[in-house]
């Protein structure tokens, strides 16, 4: 796998355009190749591969203004997430994760989605939107009725647009803070 | 354990008052034994056990007027949730489920409560509050530092009173419907 180091074993390598084995970067978890092309004829991808270098990642959310978290904590709620969706950016044999969320879940009802972000240079093409498609098309097919989310308010009408609904019923989202 | 069947092997006993075994009820993942006495002396105590009676559980549900869901569904979700707390009261050699909890996570950042439920008998007692406080205690022991929930409107005020807060910095709870 070259530079491409497994979410569980870690690494600290630097890993903007790794460079992948023999057979090309499409993995088994694939879900979607996107139908139009990025930047130089490169292809975008969805993926539910959680191999994913957690530099790599940090350096994703890093780039949207997220407070950074202890890789190791990353790492096991990764592990710990009932589905991780993941948007690839793809030219020849090296590839760059552009996007990622996840979702928690009791595996029945109850589907909590966190993390959603989309690599700022990528931003405004829909891909925000697919992505968020992708993960209710998998709960869904997982036959999971209840999808949540907390949105923070600048991204509360982007997921109105796609059918989450505020408080419905008067259903208040609520934290706990230490008393 | 007499009539008192396993979660995981199922059961379609009738579970009221269910009879155990020799050693009395108190189960290995006992929390805590509440300092007062419910009807005729009885004991009341919080447990992590999971090897719930689901017929019992339902009457529970039933009880507070939720819907009916199905079993197999509901075994699949304590299964997998991250943290599930009972409450129990104990009369010699019987007992009776009265409260429930669990709380879905990624095991490092976040939880989300559900279900949250005391028998209608026994509420305005103070349970409600001590269950939670337990499911709260239990969470931030496991360095979980995100603890939501959805509140339906008539149960805000109570969550209020244990710290939690609507709508933190504008963050909305959103749930998704079929567009």
């Amino acid at each position: 796998m070259g530079f491409w180091k497994s979410l569980f074993t870690g690494s600290n390598a630097a890993t903007k355009g790794s460079r992948a084995g023999d057979a090309g970067l499409l993995d088994s978890r694939l879900i979607e190749v996107l139908p139009f092309q990025g930047e130089n004829g490169s292809r975008l991808y969805f993926s539910m591969e959680r191999q994913i270098d957690l530099y790599e990642l940090e350096e994703l959310c890093d780039a949207v203004g997220w407070s950074r978290r202890p890789l190791r904590k990353v790492k096991k709620a990764i592990a710990h997430s009932f589905l991780v969706i993941t948007l690839w950016e793809e030219l020849g044999n090296r590839r760059r994760l552009i996007g990622f969320s996840r979702a928690t879940s009791d595996h029945a009802f109850n589907a909590t989605i966190w993390d959603v972000v989309v690599s700022p240079k990528y931003q405004g093409k829909g891909l925000g939107k697919s992505l968020m498609k992708q993960m209710i098309k998998k709960l869904r097919a997982e036959d999971i009725s209840n999808i949540t989310l907390f949105a923070d308010p600048q991204v509360v009408s982007f997921y109105q647009t796609l059918g989450f609904v505020v408080d419905p019923e008067g259903i208040k989202g609520m934290f706990w803070y230490p008393e």
